[in-house]
């Protein structure tokens, strides 16, 4: 539980031994955040041992683990994937695979999973495609992760995403693939190119820097200032920043210095998503803002608390005017698929128009990028996107 | 995990709420000592919360192990108490009661159990009372513990023994009894009185101080020895020293001191009953034994290496003659229902005669107690008590 | 910080390399209980490095530490004991010898000391002899100890005492001693052999057995009782006891069974003798006390809490009659040389009379040995011996 | 011990009370990295409590340090900064504040200090002014901080830096000035510019962001490339990099990602700004670099091996072509006052030329910044700055 680097020592992983290993380092949104709900889970059940990673939120999981629990399973953790163990342990199929086919036809939502039994290594992706897994290769292994960066710190070679559907299979016979059934169509979390995923990773075989570049041009398409400067909030908003500078010719520069030592926002729960703004600090640079009219590029609005807090800021060290670009439309509808959104009464896309969010923030003009130049950005359709935090359709209906 | 005074801070006690509270304070003989194996159990499951500790061994836990897990049912820990908890989880009975004594009739061995549910308390005794469970009172609540001395400490008023094969159930309603079946014979330990227990207990409903005083002088009147003093290898086997004394009127003295830094043996499983000599630490008083005729009363001999190096270490402070004498017959047959022996063949008392045992040790004499004088001692017979690890006479058969 | 099993792992052990080496477990009497404090005293300065541990108390280490630090001295602890090596780093002295006793010739008070340089080891004790420090030899090496029990743990052979006044110096060129002075009397601390110290050491040359021995038949001379047990209160009267009991032929009973999980008394100072019975648990032997005439022999009587205390736990247990003695007189004084004794209001001693205390403990008789008892117990005279707490003697006049 | 956000909890601070503090969070360049050589030191001594913080570097302190040990002082430390305190517990003067300016005039070298008493507090810079130090205020109160990015965290108004050879004094009559001497020239460390300061920081009256900004547009000005894009080594670079794209026209991009779980460069001695490089991780954007010429822009090259295995991975990433700009000259002389440089020998600037290390990094081209647009940059002249880790003019001789 923690930080990598806090929770492992070099001494653990001289400890490990064996050919096959799985970690993950979860962005908890079900289930409590406690040492039982820590992942990879790891059993020891009637066809040997068993480990366990999941990305994403199962949406019927409540249901399910009502109905394990009133025939006897008894749970470790109150997280929705622990699920996914008891169903495998009850399959009567007699092959692990089967077992694990068989597991995953009984659950529904967002979910990539990494399964390591003590001979093989399956990755999964749910048929809708939600979550990213990319697969990679390196000295003859096989890697997986969910973002393409993480293969570049190791040295291993990006082959491609997991598809929709894909339940791909790794054992001493190499690598082969088993569908799990198709939709009629996608759901790719488009919110990864806008905020979560790091600009040099490919995402669903799309660059993020790429995305975010076109994001802050078609941004500047759709809404142009007369400014001095382009500045982001850093440091999620940089690559669409630069983008918009370059489409507008406004100089960029970087108005507001983040405090690193606070840590990335998204991977610790209690600063999640929800008011990621309240506890990071940014500091203004006084010199570059003072007197200027200035560009303020952002990834999203969220309750506008933190937006607001940051305009006084800038307001504090001088500048004339702030028009305020974001990079996606307004949020106004929760996730249910593992982002970690606040109730739609809290959301203030989903409760105020733009202008009132305008006058909330108190900055000359306000523009949010259209569903539309967002799909642009990533070269895609909405048969292959998930949108629905920004226009409720859902691709899983219940 | 660890000491009580080391597990539990005085805040860890703040936070406890409600009414009803069990804990526990294992000798682990089965299953590994970790994290995962701590007890009471406590789990979630479909009828709600549960906890369970217990008190002995099961002999059929791997079977009904592998069948639950065949099952689909998954294990959090390798301890045989798990199943018992399983065995409720599955049981179809619609009444917490009835499921409980549903899972108690398919296990086998010695068990004494603490059961806690969210509004219920239950108490119970495996059908041949093998290990000690007793009752007291205090302020009109009711406490249960294995030795009574734990009721001295809190001022609980002591009521009487669990019975063999009694399920005492406490709720809002008061105290009642159910019976889980009868059997030909009981199989109390015996071997609670001669070592395990406190001298301030009552175990069965006998005092162990009694039991120990007893052990004492029959153990003179069969190996009498004429010498200047009698000690005791201490503090199990002081009761015992002190009835020997007084038997015979040969002078009690602490000719040993131990060094009590080093905590209580049994407690401890990586120091055993095994080779609980091996690392504990006595100094014998010189000025006491030198040129002195000796009788050392010691409760039992395992492996024999313990008493052998304590003979050394008493005929380098002077004695002159060295009578050994044990409180109970020799140890010739393994345990299976909770106490820590080697194999049989690691047992001296299997695999040598007394003679011979009296050579290794190097003494004038050695004297073991017989299973008469041992049995009149508990004012008992040999249908009340298990003699299994002095004549191999299990209870239970398989 | 904290008991030696819990301060140093075998880890700790490895790290040590060299060929001298000190260590301390100190009963902190002056400066606070913090990390700070901890002796050995380890410092680098002018000559190299230095070790110190102390065992006693300077009573004239506040004047001397106010001279120091107006001379520019920077203190780094509270502890008295600095002022020694602070003193010892002043000294104009061209040799470390030299400046040692320098330093010594400024101390006033109980020193038992070892001091540590690069190449020697030097073993000291006060011109009085007050707290004991003993020699040893194993394999052509030396060892110093506060008890002769440590010496057999290893093994080694004990020579003699430190006399009082001497330094005993070990070097490449073996052992040698200088006297820091005579003094016309000796003040060796008699309550070591009453209660501090372990019945298998040597103290100032003498068996503490055989002192505490001597102390109970000394007792039942000076007040006899007609009674059918003997009792002691664990463990540190047990020998005293057994001493009554052999002189009275009133049997030896082990009537009060101690909670040794507590840990030693006087080694931990928040429970220090001060109030070293209010969180001890005693449990009383129903069965051996229940209609019964009990002498109870006990060490001493600071403020009768304690005592009162047990005697309720008897008469609950049944005790018909309670004979209470004490082997030594009442404590009147504090000690101002290492032994953590409360303020004299508090002492039951000094503000009671025998028949107040006997009322107030409610037993039916009270004995306290007298001070020629004592000191004939030890084969002394009031020359040889400190009985300052009970007489208000002190050797040093301050 | 350790980072901030470790070292301290929330209770740590509602510990605190009084109405002044001091805190420390050094980068320690003398005396190891271990827990006695935490600041700000605090000691008990003759005057009563002191705290005091240092940054920067005695050059005098080793010939101190041995001449107050052979007059018997004790250090509890190997740190240089424990010297001044031993200066004022030395000190003949009855003020503190004579004692305090007593002490400074015997120390040479870096300091910038503040030293707390119970009832005042100092703020020291040395006659060179080497270090930065500044003063705010917040609510009638005065607060010291290196860096002003400090005040604007809390809320404080900046005032002016403390100037050299200036002791700024605190006490209930407010603030006062004190002056320890004038020299002829100043040394203010250029290299916080380059590299050690914030963008959002004023050091010496100036922004860093406004002299990172010039070292940019100077190093195009002096070293103009054609390229497809500029990009910086993050996070110390990006100010020059931008000013770099200002002045030549060519696209700012953000091509290489810092993993900034690793934590700031500078602040962890062991990562130290010799091998600042080896443990960091860049991941270079693939899709910004395939293919483009591209300008590097970094803010120094102390051995040469991180550069090195930057420009692989760009290589790697299919840069074309790469042309390396450095934001200050050739580093060829160890720094003295506090900033944690290697050997002589292992500068590369220091023995190599340029056109050797151009190959040795594998670049088109490298250019350096000449001292003069260094000086430009910083409005300032040689007589203002210390210089001496480019042209081994050191402000103090010895």
């Amino acid at each position: 539980m923690g930080l990598v680097a806090d929770a492992f020592s070099e001494d653990s992983f001289k400890k490990l031994i064996g050919f096959n290993a799985i970690g993950h380092c979860r962005y908890s949104t079900t289930g409590e955040s406690n040492v039982r709900n820590i992942q990879p889970i790891c059993i020891n059940y009637g066809r040997g041992s068993l480990a366990l990673a999941h990305n994403g939120n199962l949406i019927n999981a409540v249901s399910l683990r009502r109905k394990l629990e009133a025939e006897g399973s008894i749970f470790s953790s109150t997280s929705d994937s622990e699920v996914i163990v008891h169903l495998i342990a009850r399959s009567k199929k007699k092959k692990f695979a089967d077992a694990l086919v068989d597991a995953l036809k009984q659950i529904k939502g967002a979910y990539s999973l990494l399964v390591m039994t003590e001979d093989e290594l399956f990755a999964v992706c749910d048929p809708y495609g939600i979550r990213p897994l990319s697969i990679a290769t390196i000295n003859g292994s096989w890697v997986f992760a969910s973002e393409t960066c993480a293969f570049d710190l190791v040295g291993a070679k990006y082959i491609r995403a997991v598809k929709p559907g894909e339940v791909v299979r790794v054992n001493k016979n190499g690598m082969s693939s088993i569908s799990i059934g198709k939709t009629k169509r996608y759901g790719h979390c488009i919110f990864e190119f806008i905020y979560f995923s790091r600009p040099d990773s490919l995402i669903f075989d799309i660059s993020v820097q790429e995305a975010r570049d076109k994001l802050g041009m078609e941004l500047f398409k759709e809404h142009p200032a007369i400014a001095d400067i382009v500045i982001p909030v850093p440091d999620s908003s940089t690559s669409a920043a630069i983008g918009y500078s370059k489409a507008s010719k406004i100089p960029f520069e970087m108005g507001l210095i983040r405090n690193h030592y606070i840590g990335r926002t998204f991977i610790e729960p209690e600063q999640s998503i929800r008011d990621f703004g309240a506890k990071i600090k940014y500091n203004p640079v006084k010199r570059l803002l003072d007197g200027k009219r200035i560009v303020v590029v952002d990834d999203s609005i969220v309750r506008g608390t933190t937006s607001r807090k940051i305009v006084k800021l800038l307001r504090k060290a001088g500048a004339k005017e702030i028009h305020w670009r974001i990079s996606c439309p307004p949020i106004t509808y929760p996730c249910f698929y593992g982002i970690d959104t606040p109730l739609r009464s809290e959301l203030i896309g989903a409760t105020h128009t733009v202008e009132e969010i305008r006058k909330y923030l108190h900055v000359e003009s306000l523009g949010y990028l259209s569903a539309e130049g967002l799909l642009r950005s990533v070269n895609g359709n909405k048969n292959q996107y998930c949108l629905a935090c920004f226009n409720g359709d859902y691709p899983l209906k219940n």
